[in-house]
């Protein structure tokens, strides 16, 4: 590895792909579209599950909940682009992202990408 | 104090008075009738927060409401005899409870829960 000093505007660390101004704005673009659709189902569940409340363990249920859906969500939409792969191919992989809302991106990404998928999958089987 | 292992069914701690069966009575549907009111009140605000959201940061204001009213309901609904005249006092307080819920204690634990709601109101003041 050459060092990072001799270079200074080479991206420093091996096989993590630089993103173009275009892969930013489509990755920005595909991430809070998941995201937005993700906090939209949080929020009909919560909704539906308020509305359903009896007893006091339904109401903690509902703040588990939350709590549970809160981390998730904080643990997976990380917008750092040395983690955008892992993040775009956990997306595909839970069906939360279409491959077509990565189109653009160039075609080393989207292998990584449908590579982090068929990982989990093969993972989760 | 005398030591408790020569009189070893007399109630141990100085100042701590016993419950009758009667008065454990009236204290279990007191403290029951004040925690399932509390109960309704967050039940319905949730429900109310609920309906009412629009965007993820209504979402986990909903989450931190319910939190922060569990571990407010923990900490004040503590059945242990010897915590009961504070947790009766404080209800008063609050107004989560009505002294004639109380009514058939005898007149020292009146006396004494009346001391510690006077005594949060002069504090709160």
């Amino acid at each position: 590895m050459s060092s990072p000093s001799a270079t200074p505007n080479t991206y420093p660390y091996q096989n993590e792909p630089t993103w173009s101004r275009s892969e930013k704005a489509i990755a920005r673009t595909a991430f809070d579209a998941a995201l937005g659709r993700e906090l939209h189902e949080v929020i009909q569940e919560a909704k539906k599950m308020a509305s359903q409340i009896q007893q006091s363990s339904d109401l903690w249920d509902l703040e588990h909940y939350l709590t549970e859906r809160r981390k998730e969500i904080d643990r997976t939409y990380d917008y750092r682009y040395s983690r955008l792969t892992h993040v775009f191919g956990k997306l595909l992989y839970e069906g939360r992202l279409r491959e077509e809302e990565l189109r653009g991106l160039r075609e080393d990404k989207l292998n990584s990408i449908r590579s982090v998928a068929q990982f989990l999958a093969k993972y989760a089987a």
